[in-house]
């Protein structure tokens, strides 16, 4: 069972956005079995659309188009629909009125004539009523290969998706199971776990494929399969990852699947009833961002400051302005200080602070750009580490955020 | 002159990592006049690779191919570029140096027997050099089509990129010149908008491409022409542009191609010497992270505070609790007393404070789900508005982040 995943408009082709879409529906159309074959972006433009309309029924028993169904002048792919279907556009009474709804319940104006285009759709479609926009899900079959056509806006996709398509799609097509699981871990590179595991991987059976992804400072490792069982699936790859996890116990961070570093934090946390701030200056709200933009942060996360100018540290976090003279702002000592008062002004148990220069330019210290200091304030008393993480601010700040949640895991990972 | 961009390996296509590597490629092409007729994403597979640039040899010029380029088993890239080129794998002593280099500069231990068969390349292709990664890219031409093979890391890719290909593209082909121009707008739709400039649109001349790209209450408006003469294409767009931004005057925030919202807000603050703070309840951060992610944030941006537990408004911000109890604490007057003693906390001219329920739990209030205030505190008091964003966590936090921004700049516009 394989599927093509059809993106229209040159919004992608010109790098204006980035396809977030393919990627949400490529993880679950996995997670009923689906194995997507190719991803292919295109402009809207009839003949490139009937040419990999074409291509993709070669390969595929489903292709989901996503893209191209907005009510101005660029879209020209319902008219493309018709043409590869051999089908006409007729007015669809029930979008009609799902377009008046939206607007008296969503809008100041009245729908204007264009909005009632989008009740326009190929007589042949079943059509996938869309609650959150006025562009409807298209659901359509040629020579036994399925086409969907679905808006582009993430959020309308996402619910067409999870409320018409998938249910559709498990019903219509006879389904494998497939199961990947990702080790998360840290410290070490690709060739050098390659060579420490390659035995090991060496015997791994036919039907488990294994794929290294490395990142910044971090490397997942994938295990994945195929079949029709889908427990001895589980199981296989359970007792193999259980194996590969012992080989990398002193690297390995956790499972991907069940939780980010973020997550395994979260959980710990959580579990153990203790409490987490941050003042995090160089890092400036990338650590607080990636920690709220979770549910249930409130359960462990009190709050957290970025005292940007070196001032703040002293007036709101209390660090005293001879450490930060005698030392600089960017050093172990001024981290440490942060550290220890962030947990005092919150009340929490643990805490993170960072300090460093983000660049491009190396601001009034004496420190390179790249020169980062973390802190981490624990019930016990405060550790820290002084890095160089390049020069460019964005490695910078990433390298920085997730070093700190590395150290912190190490922390409240101890009893 | 068209490209093609094809990305090699499993973790797009099953939805584990997010492709951004081909929108930062395709911008990048555009400038010097490359248009991107297709992105297409495939495993890595030998007969999918070979059929791919056969598919692509057909309609483009220029074929950049990123990742399957690992020291681990899970790539095949190199050995099928071979097959396509009828060529063989010799091993190239400046990537062997190269390897050495850099483990002897970033690594603690020695390079293993992996990473020298990142030296082993066709022996046909001229081979650009890696300077922050070990695997060197490769430019290959066949039947006057350019293949180019670049790692998948995208720091390692953007390096290549832009010191290799490029300028090898711009020597090597001759390419008219693209122009773009995006206006941002915010509170209209897409249809309003059309609406309101059809005919404008109706006479552009038939050289101009004007799309519209809706997304969480904001339209931009793109303009786009190709052409030989650079200065001509400019006046063009330019002065359409002129007549359009009139059109839109009471929308429109300002280009896309200049600025992002937090760029202009950034430009003034800087502009007029004045300063900004952050009170971010709901928002958790993502406010703070979008403005320091910006180089130069520290002009104008002193320093921002996340009070994520309620009884932290009270003890660090000063928000009497007397207040909180009268009012709740999603409410209008938390909202403006958060941002007035931000202010005053980090004594700056202005703040922004946001509280709300981004759910997907109500907590202990008894406000609805995706009910958010947001409070702007200047020099000549306080402003703020009540909004219902719906009861998705993360367009919660995304819609109150757009909010925040807009009615900050409406209020630094002011004289």
């Amino acid at each position: 069972m394989l599927a093509e995943i059809i993106t229209i408009g040159d919004e992608i082709l010109i790098g204006q956005i980035i396809d977030t879409n393919s990627a949400y529906i490529s993880k679950e159309l996995n997670k009923i079995g689906v194995k997507v074959y190719q991803i292919t972006s295109i402009q809207d433009d009839r003949d490139h659309i009937l040419q990999s309309f074409n291509d993709a029924k070669k390969h595929v028993d489903l292709v989901i188009v996503t893209g191209g169904l907005g009510p101005t002048k660029d879209d020209v792919t319902k008219q493309t629909f018709c043409d590869f279907f051999e089908d006409t556009l007729v007015e669809d009474m029930n979008v009609v009125e799902n377009v008046k709804q939206l607007f008296k319940k969503y809008q100041l104006n009245k729908p204007l004539p264009a909005n009632f285009q989008q009740a326009m759709v190929p007589s042949k479609a079943t059509i996938l009523a869309n609650l959150h926009g006025t562009a409807p899900g298209m659901w359509m079959e040629k020579d036994n290969v399925v086409f969907v056509s679905l808006p582009g806006v993430p959020y309308e996709m996402k619910h067409l998706l999870q409320e018409e398509v998938l249910p559709r799609v498990v019903k219509r097509f006879n389904r494998p199971f497939i199961y990947h699981k990702t080790l998360l871990t840290y410290g070490l590179g690709e060739s050098a776990i390659a060579e420490r595991i390659a035995n090991w991987e060496n015997n791994l059976p036919e039907s488990i494929k294994l794929a290294y992804l490395p990142s910044l400072g971090r490397v997942r490792l994938r295990l994945s399969s195929t079949g029709k069982n889908e427990k001895l699936l589980q199981e296989s790859i359970d007792s193999q990852m259980d194996v590969l996890r012992g080989m990398l116990s002193d690297i390995a961070v956790g499972f991907e699947d069940e939780t980010s570093i973020v997550g395994r934090i979260a959980h710990i946390l959580t579990q153990k009833d203790q409490t987490l701030s941050l003042a995090e200056s160089c890092t400036g709200g990338s650590i607080v961002e990636q920690i709220t933009i979770e549910a249930g942060a409130s359960s462990f996360f009190l709050g957290s400051i970025v005292p940007y100018k070196t001032e703040l540290k002293t007036k709101i976090l209390g660090v005293p302005s001879s450490l930060i003279k005698k030392h600089s702002v960017v050093s172990i000592e001024v981290a440490e200080s942060m550290a220890i008062n962030c947990c005092k002004l919150f009340d929490t148990d643990f805490s993170i602070a960072t300090t460093g220069i983000a660049g491009p330019t190396k601001g009034d210290g004496k420190d390179e750009v790249g020169t980062v200091c973390i802190a981490i304030g624990t019930p016990h008393g405060v550790i820290s580490e002084k890095f160089s993480f390049g020069n460019d601010r964005f490695r910078v700040i990433e390298k920085s955020t997730n070093k700190a949640f590395e150290m912190l895991l190490k922390e409240i990972s101890k009893n």
